[in-house]
């Protein structure tokens, strides 16, 4: 059911792969939700995905970007307002890729020419976006525009390697702009951090399905589904959210606020002692 | 312009007094949404507010209740979900008041009767207010629950006295029943971290005024009006935010997320040294 | 091996109770150290622990209070200035108390008069204890204190129950007070976040072992011993560290920066799939 | 007067360029504390300052080397090992510049190639440092690694422009690098957020005075200055903070936890009301 809360406003929708994509979701919910928009993604990714499908459904241009080129990211600008009919009020960075994580190089022998790529593909590229968008004038006034992290910017996480660099360095990129941008255009921009979801990234991420499960586990309202994440998005670009700015927004069912889950625990102290009282029922505290 | 975001949902709203409240905006827009409520504050503020013409303009009863007596809450819990028809849906905290502040005792010279009536009102009530409900079982599941908090919860500020552990203790609240209440009813419960903001409560704060342009000038989106805040409650109410639950939530255009703005500087270094070039022209960085 | 860290420094360590506690050992490290100090603990805990003995070993007089009777804990700074000769230049707190914990209240079932008694001995005794000593004008100049806290204050740690919420209390309270005590005295004040330690306190925290466990494996250091606590303890009172304040300073062998640690999703995914490469071997990242 | 803190131990100093500089003082302080050491620093910092004076005085060894290149760091690690006679038990990282900045290039209007740059020089060469540490395996056991950062990685300062970004990564890379290194070898790694230092880097930024001036009218107990950094990393250094990893240690004298302070909103408020009562004094709270 739609609510009509991005009723006659501009959208750029860069990461949309396929329909396990939450750039895809996004897409669609935006525009049911009114809006009309311009989908972007590299060349190969264009070639390999299945973009072209969702563009034909939602009427939609697919503008193909190196979202790392500052040319390639000029064109996908001026082509999306030109197309679009004027300013963008929303904007959604679904980007991240690490060869190290891919050519299964270790933190302690990371290639620093992949770590560039890692940092530059999934946050310089946000931030080239904003500085191209600002140059170009071509936010209009109280937008919005959102990046996807994840909560190993904060914490640790076994494997996750230098894709939680990018990710710190991403939200750090959204408190910095986000201050320039919203004092000069009234520019909001947050990321919004995301449990792990099982999308064509997200998979190649080592032990995903028991990191899903633990993750999962220790949620109270358990993991946030790419679907859930695109209706969250869709708030954080209406109208009324306008005074959200600089922040980086958990969505994940209360992982990030969680220490030690009864169901985690039970999961984690198989073969250790149970949780159960003297009747055998699980203790709850 | 309604967009049906809370179509046929029961919410209780607490604490609005008079037309400067956010919870009297919060009320307004949750039945402009499509809800219905009942409303409460306490005995007095029901008698010395215009609590009365807002529930006779939404159609809402007022049921009086002092948020420290478990008592009256149980009462609140049955009487609503008696008028309203069934579970409740949304729940807005908005209840904060310290006898220390109001008596001018400084936070090194505390009265410990009254810090207890501080943390009683401003933070266990919220406790109560939840243990009642999940006893009556009388939250729906999926339901919301918000309260509203303040940033001094993480940073001290001068004058702000007990109410900053106050609300440090309210954040910790809405964590730990957060976990509790998701785990077995898939309720959602978090604060809303806003803008100082000219309500009669807020009016009570030292030097209000003074602080208040020091927030809007740091904040790049300047100061969240009251209004504003209610839209953002009315989302985090919807159905749309789902997964999002023990998270303190900064609506702030920004403030938290500032350590100096050049706009609060030069406020700040007025008889100082000038933040301007060698032509005379502010400086941007 | 003593550093003379605290050579000529006078102490009061509140909350002893026997070889087990952590303020046992940095007491009897303080004094290695060169401080004398005076023990403070409730007059059941000396009759029932060991302090006596821990008193004669350091040549310290034992004052026994209630830390939630600002009259007892005037007592207290009275006697320890007269007898150690002069102002106080370290204080520990390490006190806290949940009778719903004891009486096994769940968290949705808690006592309010025990939550009050949970506040009042675990945090608000911090805030009676500062308040005593600057109306006594106790501490010198550039003094430090500290009391000791669990990262439960910021995450949800299953059966932790109210000590959670009263270490976020005693959190806000030490910012709070850190402030006011600095400008004015030079006072500094912080928290220690230590690992969970198994000691007579602890051991009543359900789940103690496994979670214990999980922390351990959590941490890349392993958890800090109650010994390498006190070791920190020391630095913080010493001259070393005279601008840190108002600090919640983790000590817990890196458990608070992570997510998931492999050797810990070791563990949790007995009966998962293995973390193992094609050749059997685990996988690092 | 010496503790003897770091009595036997090896250590190195990257940053030291003249009496100003933090790593310069914390190299006289590890020396005096029984450290024997060497020091590095950028070919040109090697001539421009004043280091081999500092080295002759220490009786220390200058190993030129560009922080950026990991052949010079493996130089560095390699000779090091070899005149001190042993594995490296303590590291000062203190090496931070930016292009951007120099350059006057606003935050919207960066230079991407100078951008790597500030990230390469400021944040990477932390990683690329514990790189070839670790695959030397030129770290002790227990050893003790630290960079020196700002509170602009965590909330946005006008002019302190990409900087932030690269603190916010270098954190991050203490993060993620304090997990493995600790696991496999208990290495610990912090960053110490320092009060803005009027350092030969820190008289480059924008604003400088103002910013020190309010800094120092913010913290209840003034900006921690070089001398007081130096002596917080010789008890990072030292064995009595062996449980302290992966976090993020401010030495601010309380500004990372306040909000408003009274004394800068006085500054603050010139021109605007005054902070008075009715007699004229000004009102503490």
């Amino acid at each position: 059911m739609s609510h009509n809360l991005l009723k006659g406003k501009r959208g750029i929708i860069f990461g949309a792969l396929n329909d396990m994509s939450i750039a895809w979701k996004v897409a669609e919910k935006a525009v049911e939700e009114g809006a009309t928009i311009t989908l972007s993604n590299t060349p190969i990714a264009v070639r390999m995905g299945q973009i072209d499908e969702l563009a034909a459904k939602l009427h939609a241009e697919v503008i193909p970007a190196d979202a790392t080129s500052v040319d390639d990211l000029e064109n996908v600008f001026a082509r999306s307002t030109e197309v679009l009919g004027g300013k963008i009020d929303f904007i959604l960075h679904s980007i991240g890729m690490s060869p190290n994580v891919r050519k299964k190089r270790t933190y302690d022998d990371l290639d620093y020419g992949m770590l560039d790529k890692t940092l530059d593909i999934s946050a310089l590229s946000f931030h080239k976006m904003l500085q191209v968008a600002k140059k170009q004038d071509a936010i209009s006034d109280g937008g919005s525009v959102l990046a996807l992290s994840y909560v190993a910017a904060q914490r640790t996480f076994f494997g996750y390697n230098d894709m939680a660099d990018a990710k710190a360095l991403l939200e750090s990129i959204a408190r910095s702009f986000g201050y320039i941008y919203g004092r000069e255009k009234g520019v909001r921009i947050n990321t919004i951090s995301q449990s792990p979801t099982m999308t064509t990234a997200g998979s190649g991420v080592k032990g995903m399905e028991n990191l899903m499960d633990f993750s999962n586990k220790m949620s109270p309202l358990g993991n946030a589904s790419a679907d859930e994440c695109a209706d969250y998005c869709i708030v954080m670009f209406s109208d009324l959210t306008k005074k959200v700015t600089m922040q980086n927004l958990f969505h994940d069912g209360g992982f990030s606020s969680m220490g030690m889950s009864l169901r985690a625990m039970n999961q984690y102290s198989k073969g250790l002692e149970e949780y159960t009282d003297e009747n055998g029922h699980i203790i709850y505290g």
